[in-house]
């Protein structure tokens, strides 16, 4: 089985005007990615508004980001879908179009049980023989799965193996599913905009996917603290916590994040599709500081503030 | 503007084994309700199962549907996205293939406002020239519309003077939208398997929409009260009641549904998709045990118990 | 370990005036259920509007109760408490004051996970030698229960093998409870208004546990179903479903269940404690009709309609 | 109306082992924060354990606090409860203890709108004399209040014109409440640990009200922001950044908090009430190396990594 570790980027969907996907802008931004020496993106996540996706625009995405990515990186594919059939059809498409592993949360359903959430990824497993990362992000799925279910879920489902943990405390959190497990190894990414990157590395973690616009962060932390140099692994994370905190906000998380990356100059326009927030003044003020500070962080210099 | 008053019947989905879609019973299905003397069927609703269905699949179903009616009742098509750019779509294809209105839930997200809500709303209706049913079920969107708000809504986006109403207790929020909705017209449906008809009835409502297995019973309780018969069409409906809450029972009531469906001859078999609940003997039985009671009923014994 | 078998009546707590605890009531409401011969009453739950009542209160309340009781039948009372502590301290009073038993929910805490509410069971019974009954009530805890969960507190927990059950479909979720619970003997009492009392009973529960303004019903039912007369229970159960659907509506059902008391002649005035809901004369209207229908049916002759 | 700005510190609640309050380590946490230059200090609020506590022991702590206080900063008393009877009481306890003001959550309650939430303020205002601070923070309540409430809330109810602002984004929601109050006057003290205190500062809160064990720092922030010297505020404020949000973490930031105090020497030891988290070995080395990374920043020299 495929090994998970290291850094994954979450990938944003670039809209014109919150409207059409905008190709070249998805080109762009792999490239700066898979540039920053990434292990793999991830296409069609929450981070990527897949909800507000057609099935023509994610296969459009999906072909976009394999050829753009060209081998040089993993390509996970969000397949989450609330109904097994549906998931499994996403799937097959993602593993048509060449992805790595899909990413899948557990099926939204009132009076959902943990049956049904093993049953979910199994009949996943037997129908689609590709790797499966599962994203434990209750907001999403409605279903909050605890460190013992998750640990059950990865010895008996040998291909989802793989958790994106976004269900806070992660660190803590980690070290539970850890100890669930016992023998059977699992690969703990992290989430949360990389906010408690540092903490969950300590914790057991094997790395972090998420949709930090600065991906060249998570991977010198996460390489510095595989190298052992553990203090400046910490020191750099620490430097850049404001801003990953800031870009990580509720509600407003995602239009930030799109117009960090069209400072970048990979986005053509930082637009999310309705209904999806709309930056104000203050916010973008806000950002501006917080990039300036960063930009004179040591370590950080070539940050544009 | 087209007023939706009367018997609205939301359409379930028959699959065969919890796989494909079975096109001969939707047709059979139809047929029943039609020949029921309902106003008009919904397609695409929660009831059908629209979250565990594809585009190819939607298409297939709405135009089924529009074919068999021929034009002898209205077709309501559920069109909800998290996007509002999806929901155009919707209802844009919907249009096209001839349905008289589409029923619509606030977009799912999180911190989700009141703003949002209406421009949903507003956007849908400035794009599509088509009435709404505005969707109030809150276990499906997340989101909780005040009786003002739907008011608000009634009067800002006249194609949205139609509300299917899901949120308990609805006879009591019936009579509170109205109020507040004043010189407004607004056409009230009640929903929750038809578990309040009566009352929602008494509170002003236009009438209801819901996937009660009997739609004759509805018909008849709806003619009845509109002719004045009023303790005709109670005693019709308390003795229904036992049925219909326990066809509406939450977690199983779709599968109760489609079990009485076929029973009445009209689906192959009552699947639902996974992860949808499978019934087990004890409810088979009781489900046997209320269905000969209510044969014997005064009015209902061309019921087969 | 005593067994909870049979009907246990919640008690509502009477005011004068949405204000002061109405003592005087309080006693003819017990006198009324007790003389229905119920099992026992449950004094402090949710229907008593527990959660607005300050400690005085409380205790005044199980005085009460306890003494109006006289031995007749059991008294439990509601101890559920955010921090295990209080959770002891208002078991240790109901000890104190007579009670038979404690019902307790899992504790509200964001992220409150198995092993915490197990915890929280076993503490309990660790420190007051009293029988628990667990409350499988998710809207109040906000921490579903799954059957598995209640089978495992049921077998780690000797005192605290009787549930409440409040999470439908209740008849469905009965049957995997006491599959789940094997050689374990559990005790089922159902709840949700009485509304699935029959069905419940098919299922193998031991009885119900509810607020529903005619106890003598449940008394009645019951006693039929357990003599071996199946159909007469039935028949009679099925002709009162319409008027406890009615009492049990979500958001005013406390209203609507105190005003069928006051008009049963043992509650000065019907009203709640802020902000709990006032009825509307729609809703008054609804219950008059559901009343004298109720009324006319077979078996309820005494019903004064 | 009394103003309320700067910084308002949340109390812990001592408890030793976990189990009665540790009147001793509250005087001394009393001490160290009032000597840190606040405001004012918050009692009995969700970080002080509140729920888990009895009404002696509510009693208890805020007769300590406004004693250990001693003039020289205003209490407030968190009076939130189910009922507005209730809450009634609890403030006019606080108010007879010397309180400045109470804070209020709206009360939890299924089906609750907002109606109820503007009469439940209204009511305690025209019941109580004091200045009520309205907390805004969803999870524990249930109910989201939109800007526009908050802004009515604060025209129609003179006395709660200061906001606790918990709602994520606060920098944001702190500008929309503003818009939405126009004329009227209101105080927004941002939330959240801190961790976006200079971003709510510059979208116009009056100040910042939360537990974060270092306080020095919150007041210093606020004064250089107040001063004009912004950068030196943005400075300090983003160096303790990751400081802040690892003392904010859900589900365990409460016990990190406590271990902080503890550290300090202002605790005798660092214990929740049951079911509250207990620390692990991972979070205590986590919270070493932020606390030892912090130490040597500009301006945190004073801390003791």
């Amino acid at each position: 089985m495929v090994a998970f570790e290291g850094v994954y980027s979450v990938l944003p969907t670039p809209f014109r005007g919150g409207a059409d996907v905008d190709v070249e802008s998805l080109k762009k931004v792999v490239h700066l990615i898979v540039g920053a020496g990434v292990n793999g993106v991830t296409a069609l996540g929450v981070t990527g508004e897949a909800a507000r996706l057609n099935d023509r625009e994610r296969h459009l995405i999906v072909e976009t980001v394999v050829s753009e990515v060209a081998g040089r990186a993993k390509v996970i594919v969000g397949a989450s879908a609330d109904g097994v059939r549906t998931c499994i059809e996403y799937s097959r498409e993602a593993k048509a179009l060449g992805a790595s592993a899909v990413m899948v949360t557990p099926p939204r359903m009132l009076k959902l049980n943990t049956e049904s959430v093993l049953n979910h990824y199994k009949a996943l497993a037997d129908a689609v023989d590709l790797p499966i990362v599962v994203q434990d992000y209750p907001p999403i799925s409605g279903f909050a799965m605890e460190a013992g279910l998750l640990a059950r879920i990865a010895r008996e489902v040998p291909a989802a193996r793989t958790i994106k943990l976004e269900d806070p405390p992660t660190p803590f959190k980690t070290a539970r599913i850890l100890v669930a497990a016992g023998d059977t190894k699992v690969n703990i990414l992290g989430g949360l905009g990389g906010v408690f990157l540092l903490e969950e590395l300590m914790a057991g973690a094997a790395g972090v996917m998420t949709g930090f616009a600065y991906p060249e962060v998570l991977v010198k932390v996460v390489s510095l603290y595989r190298s052992g140099a553990v203090d400046d692994a910490a020191d750099l994370f620490y430097r850049f916590v404001p801003l990953m905190r800031f870009e990580f906000q509720e509600g407003i998380g995602m239009a930030v994040r799109k117009e960090v990356f069209r400072r970048r100059g990979v986005m053509a326009d930082g637009s999310t599709r309705a209904p999806g927030a709309v930056l104000d003044a203050g916010t973008r003020a806000a950002l501006e500081s917080v990039l300036a500070w960063t930009a004179k962080q040591k370590g950080a210099e070539w940050i544009s503030g």
